[in-house]
């Protein structure tokens, strides 16, 4: 048995201007993984105001993963990684609050007390099969700071950079200089520089990391102890969970599944490789489409909501080609009920 | 779609020596909401101690219902309204905080903003039909506070009354006279008379019942709003959320599911035509068998935890048959990782 399990959380970082395209304007960002949480149970919202989308309009890939799971059936778990608004989907709780902004002291104190609770409730989850994905805006800046932190890779753009951090992004121009300038200032407010948190990753994400990574990293260490099966589905920051769960000294077999989006955008292969990971990569065929699915072939959203794992589902189940029309269905759904 | 909610939470009510048999001994009871609704989820225990079994060894309800869904394979929600002790499986929230003993002054003070928030969740679920079921031990005790409370019907022992209430009980033998004794102090303790809450059914609640009792009502009376059939799974308690939501003014067609047990035990009849609610009854068929399960045919348990909601969609979709040994294997699956 399979059980798809949604990491939701948030972080003030989100908040800093230019980060994240995860909501249509910055007060909606907050509620994005609490929407999409519901998206994922129900196929609907329940206590979210509205679906998320980026500002010019690409729908949240919730939409996806429900898709997919409106065809496979599944079963899931939201975990609340530190969620900052009204959710009605049920979830499971790790101690997790809201991250501060990672250029304060610190940024996630209850990092380490999530850990561990993420590591118990894995490693007693009956299924012998996870996939984990995750839902938190400027995910992949705090993701950054955690790659830094640890010291995995050396620095570069992605693509060309022999095993370079694979920083990707929910926008088509990636504000890579942003996010470097957001976790230099991280180090300068922690007592670490880059490096220093090696096989140490509790500090790298309490003080330069989020929540979700956090109990991303410890769902996965406490699965793999107890020999269930893990699929990280995402990009960037399920690398960075990867490293995490290494430097806490895991060697179990881990596999990562993402989209081609991510994989276009960045060098999955060598950092997943410098990882001990099996990489796999999914295209959920958007492109070419006159509809708002289209905006992902155009580099926007890429993953989240463990979108690359759920079409990994997709695939083995034979149903890969029904996705995209499926989830034009969902979003036909949520905007009848809500407005657009 | 059909939907199975479980609302789960606890009282200091059920602490009264004697009044709970949902529990190997007092110190456990406080689990059982929370190894409920692990059990409906998962199939297993997460967080947990053990498998809710009475004094002598009864299983759970949970358990059946667990059976009924591995065969049906409907969704679930699980309502936290009230659990003391932790679960492992996701719950929303309605604001709702374990109930105090009812002989307080103020014992349910979360009673009328949970009912608010769990009309409002119960409006805005998707689903078409909702199946509501309930886990809290000393529930029958706080559901005859609430009767009285509402003056609905006649005070009487069941079968041979006009339309008494139908206060069953998890016992064999029903310690009656104790639940009377404890429901008198309670209006002892508070400004009402028996009927003083007639059309107040947020005051019922408040100084006579139970967070889950407010929850279910809510829920129910929020379904019916939007259109949404809903099933009552259970005995006594259900009638009591029943006669709430009817006293709310909410006038729409609603059926109560039991099980033959609670039916065989008290006068639901009655009970059900004076609340206008449509009334099922449905034999698992544990009579005859040698092992564990041949306590509720001797008049143990009876209902709990929606299992007589759950054996309404087992016998709709022809599997009522294996229900019974779907029951015992769960036990016996549970048993074997945790210990009897």
């Amino acid at each position: 048995m399979t059980r798809f399990v949604l990491v939701a959380g948030t972080t003030k970082t989100a908040r800093i201007d230019g980060i994240s395209a995860a909501g249509a304007d910055p007060d909606l960002v907050a509620h994005t993984p609490s929407a999409d949480a519901e998206l994922v149970e129900y196929g609907h919202l329940v206590r979210a105001p509205s679906l998320p989308v980026s500002p010019t309009g690409c729908p949240t890939p919730a939409a996806v993963t429900r898709a997919v799971r409106e065809r496979v059936g599944f079963e899931t778990l939201v975990v609340d990684a530190g969620l900052a608004e009204p959710t009605g989907a049920p979830t499971v709780g790790v101690g997790a609050t809201p991250g501060r902004d990672i250029r304060e002291t610190d940024p996630v104190p209850t990092a380490p007390g999530a850990w561990v609770a993420a590591r118990e409730l894995g490693s007693a989850l009956p299924e012998d099969e996870l996939v984990i994905g995750e839902t938190i805006p400027g995910g992949t800046t705090t993701a950054l700071g955690v790659f830094r932190a640890l010291g995995v890779g050396s620095e570069g753009r992605g693509r060309g950079d022999a095993v370079g951090f694979p920083v990707s992004s929910s926008l088509p121009e990636n504000p890579l200089d942003l996010k470097r300038e957001v976790v230099d200032a991280a180090f300068e407010a922690s007592d670490l520089t880059p490096g220093d948190a090696a096989y140490h990753p509790e500090l790298a994400v309490r003080f330069l990391g989020d929540p979700v990574l956090a109990t991303v990293a410890g769902l996965t260490a406490g699965a793999l102890d107890s020999g269930t099966e893990v699929i990280l589905g995402g990009g960037t920051q399920m690398l960075a969970a990867a490293a995490l769960v290494r430097h806490a000294g895991v060697a179990a077999p881990l596999s990562v599944a993402t989209t081609t989006y991510v994989a276009a955008d960045v060098d999955m292969d060598a950092a997943a490789a410098a990882l001990d990971c099996n990489l796999v990569v999914t295209d959920p065929g958007f492109a070419g489409r006159d509809d708002p699915l289209a905006r992902y072939a155009a580099g926007e959203a890429k993953e989240g909501a463990g979108m690359g794992g759920a079409l990994r589902l997709a695939e083995r189940a034979g149903v890969t080609e029904s996705v995209a029309d499926g989830t034009l269905e969902v979003v036909e759904r949520v905007n009848e009920s809500y407005g657009p």
